[in-house]
């Protein structure tokens, strides 16, 4: 199938995201969630809660183990969730006493919630690295055109001059701050989930906060309490997206505006119409105000989610999966079309 | 990429479609658009447009044609819509003098629009046939527990003894009513969408209702003046699509309120923990619950996209496609998933 | 307070609407409420379920009864709902042994629900005609100025010339659709709710139906079994309210376009700025935009609230109050600057 | 009109907020204007740009000044925006020369903008000081107690037993970290707008800085380059405040769901209702999941609005005035429910 765009062989070419897609292969999130099986053996080996044979024998099938994917899939239809039979199998891989020892004293959201942060940290990145390129871009951009006139617009009306650097730094002033939330959420949400069957590691005894905190090091992910029932840091990142995707919504409408006549800027790069082959298309920008106003939608659903019933709500935490990867490439596309859009300015301003 | 879970090798077991994935195969997308081309071609040769050997031609073409996918994503990155490259390819598969009436008249949304149309039919005729299935499926549910009692529970508290049927009622009412919403949305929106490059038909002259009209009988879809900045009916099919959703998400929460003691109800087919392996979890009313809140997020920026502007919105239009698709499935899924809870349910009321 | 823009002394000038106003003050709710109660005596008298003396005592209190807002306001919250300190206050106001009879069997659903749809029949009216205005002053447009020119613009580029009236057309034959959707609901939507405690009229025995009967034709309302928990009809209300402001959304985006140089499009009556006295901004354009959006995100929570759990959900049900009447004012005050800026076109289509 | 829960004379009871009902009346609106305005003409004579007696007319007119509201209202509807008729009638009352010296280099949004901001200090303190009574009121409730035993619940299942502490500890860490996001912002966020028409401070010449420094020290603000089309602040808050109400949700939705049978909590202070009045419903409870709700909602709406074109869009800002203030009372509301609720527990967890 190819319901959603940012899988599509075609419209993927518009809005998705090839760095960011190796990050959510089914590849990567299974290596994500065995990574994470991997050092909890090793952590719990180290601190004597299971055998340093086991865990060898674990990490040694994890290094060589390639799930049943069908199985996987037959599996989450009536689990919900993938890890039961995620752990089926990697029992199965490892055989022996050891098998026993496979995911032991955790439980499901430490393995997806934790794959998750393990795949957001080079996914963040990148976004954060493109931010900081289109701040780059909007500076030349400054340097070069900054001192041309630009007629500003109030309510769609024609205003007074401004020199065209007052409307980017309209651009760059918002994604100037999107950029430090975005990095001082990754200093502080790029968290271990990790708490067992009812979020109480009760199965570790004494040995907890030390398997918690030598787990998170492993991992390199920082060392917090379980949350898995706490998703605030989860529509938090939402936010910062869609802040970020919104930023470029309104440089997206900016540069629809101006182009329209051609008078205030000049592009390249536009797109072609089956119609009329002598149109150029501002298609970046348009579908800069598409995906803010896209995101914008999505915040609803991942807000709402924020009503997460008891230790586990499977109707609030599924409906996480359905959205925040759809915002996060979203996000990541509208990254890549800015830094697009901005390099293709070739004139902003009116012509001197 | 797997970014959505309706194409995820895993996630798509809870959430996606078998019967419905065929619809939204890239394959299915372009067969749907070269139906329209063909049709096309046929019926303004028939009208004297073109020339009757170049329709041959074209619809021979058509025949064997298979687009070059890697080409269109790539054109779709820079033209924001897959029909310009995609018309290139036929043009060239057609040759000769045939190739220039390719598409004659026609423009993007024209191709686009009515393809989708053309798989719609088949779609919601599947979600049709599912709703009647799970009315009937209630039906039995009614003559066998109907009689059975319930304590009725308002505002989360235990009120009064109902019957069960009573309940039942509460989720095959609104049911029947989408059945016929639906219904009557088949009726009068699977319309062809035919105008030409601004929507006038400007390049077939006087004959232009002649092969709207003989193109809609052709292709099996309502003969409509051109609709193509007039989302209106693709914004109501949503809301009918999220209304379905939204009276499974009452069933489904219902149900997970039920199965909290096993008092009221009885089901087969709950999923497992990964911790606690004693459990039956109610994961098919869960994501019932998700699926409505999931469209009812969606539901937003499928009626932002109403505000479609001028003859053709690039960032309107290019949302309704990261979304209705979307939302189509999660209703096709929800509707499978209601069949199965409602059959897995092995005694609802209190045990006599 | 005046914390919503429709509520407010200032704001409202823009974003209410007088004539909707008047139905929802406290006075029309309340009125609302009497009607059905007073309703409800006299029909439950006729059928002998409750003395005669006591229905005339009742209908004679409700005709000069006022009650104490201020201890409703306090009733209110503790119980979430209005009704029973209401039907306390006039109990008291009955007294003797009629007091026992008010409300006889029926519930708080019955007395809001009820009462909200006597309301919604003069408020859909009056939207119902606005509309056929709004579609009567695009007939006058279409005949003064259809035959001019405009410059159609796809992807917010001039595309090629078309008429005036093809334009037009893309706002009336949305607006026309919904006018049919609008009466389609009216004729089905406006029904009495009237099920008891639990939805089962457990106290009315063998004389429900009867009841039921007697009490939708004396309010005018249709005659339909309990919906209480079954929310579709009004979610899909919701889901007509933002189809009418979504369309007018459109052609607000289209008017501020045009007016951006005042080639395409002469108005009167556009707002003044602060700062620059000269210009002559389109406020009831870009308002018809706002409305739309603000639509637009209102019905994810109303399409949220259709996961109704079990006979009542306090938690829906409020959200539906909390939403449900600025969705219709909001509705309301598009289709008043709809009219007023069709009727502000003084040309439309580029100067001959 | 009381078209909206927060200014409803009787729904006010449940869902409005004394408190902060005075920053949201029309005479609060009214003066935080004109203390910007007052401010202006201050630092505007220290700086040499209007006479000293002009400010001093301005500031003396401002004491006793009260702006005609019907008029305000009138003029609203053309305008689109208070502050041209505030400023006329200011204008008027000033009189003599110093008359053009009101509003001397200003523009609409500086005026609205840091209005705002004057009445969001206040309000978001009242939310801050709240959001620590209920932490507090969280401490004595695990103190008294968290050592209890509730069945832990996954997927809407028992599961295993954890201590009342925990389940605490799922309520308190988000509102936590939310007191700390409030906090942030507030430090960021309050800032003074103020740009003049096109955001420029044209008229202010060479002591545009100074006077905007001055500016906002006078009005206890922080001073940053004019912002009035970069809104990701205000979107920013909006996020802030649905982080704060979903956070509630969770507990809301907590709570009912252990009041459903008495085991695991004993409330007072529970609701009414009009059919069966032995019923204790858990209505605080349900209200902070509507809330949460509403508020998810809303944000959908006040994230499009940072598609905000050029210097000032009449539609994307209208909408936030249209929403904001809804959801920061939905806020303070739920903060003061989650209180009482904390307070009214009493017993988590179950009966030893």
């Amino acid at each position: 199938m190819s319901v959603c765009p940012f899988d599509h062989p075609i419209l993927g070419g518009l809005l998705a995201d090839e760095e960011i897609a190796g990050y959510f292969s089914v590849e990567a999130e299974v290596k994500a969630m065995l990574a994470f099986e991997a050092a909890l053996a090793s952590v719990e080996a180290k601190a004597g809660l299971i055998a340093e044979e086991s865990a060898a024998a674990i990490v040694g099938a994890i290094a060589t183990f390639e799930p049943d994917i069908d199985r996987l899939r037959i599996a989450v239809s009536t689990d919900g969730v993938v890890v039961p039979e995620l752990v089926r199998q990697l029992r199965e891989a490892t055989g022996g006493k050891a098998a026993s020892h496979v995911h032991f004293g955790a439980t499901s959201q430490d393995v997806i919630d934790s794959g998750l942060m393990l795949r957001l940290k080079p996914v963040l990145a990148i976004i954060e690295q493109r931010l900081a390129t289109f701040l780059h871009a909007l500076g030349n951009l400054e340097k070069r055109d900054g001192e041309r006139t630009l007629i500003a617009a109030t309510r769609m009306q024609p205003a007074i001059p401004i020199r065209a650097g007052d409307r980017i730094e309209s651009w760059r002033a918002p994604s100037e701050r999107n950029l430090e939330r975005l990095r001082a959420w990754m200093l502080e949400g790029l968290t271990l989930q990790f708490g067992g069957a009812a979020g109480t590691l009760d199965k570790l005894g004494g040995k907890a906060n030390e398997v918690r905190s030598a787990l998170a090091s492993e991992l390199g992910l920082a060392d917090r309490p379980q949350w898995h029932s706490q998703r605030d840091r989860i529509a938090d990142l939402a936010s910062v997206l869609s802040l970020i995707s919104g930023g470029f919504g309104k440089l997206g409408q900016d540069i629809t505006l101006m182009a329209q006549t051609g008078h205030a800027i000049e592009l390249t790069g536009g797109g072609g119409s089956s119609a009329m082959p002598h149109k150029q298309n501002p298609v970046a920008a348009e579908v800069l105000v598409t995906l803010a106003r896209f995101n914008a939608a999505q915040l609803a659903g991942m807000h709402g989610a924020l009503v997460h019933e008891q230790e586990r709500s499977g109707a609030a935490w599924t409906l996480e999966w359905m959205i925040l990867p759809q915002m996060i490439v979203a996000t990541a596309t509208a990254t890549r079309l800015a830094i697009e859009l901005a390099t293709n300015i070739r004139r902003l301003g009116d012509k001197k």
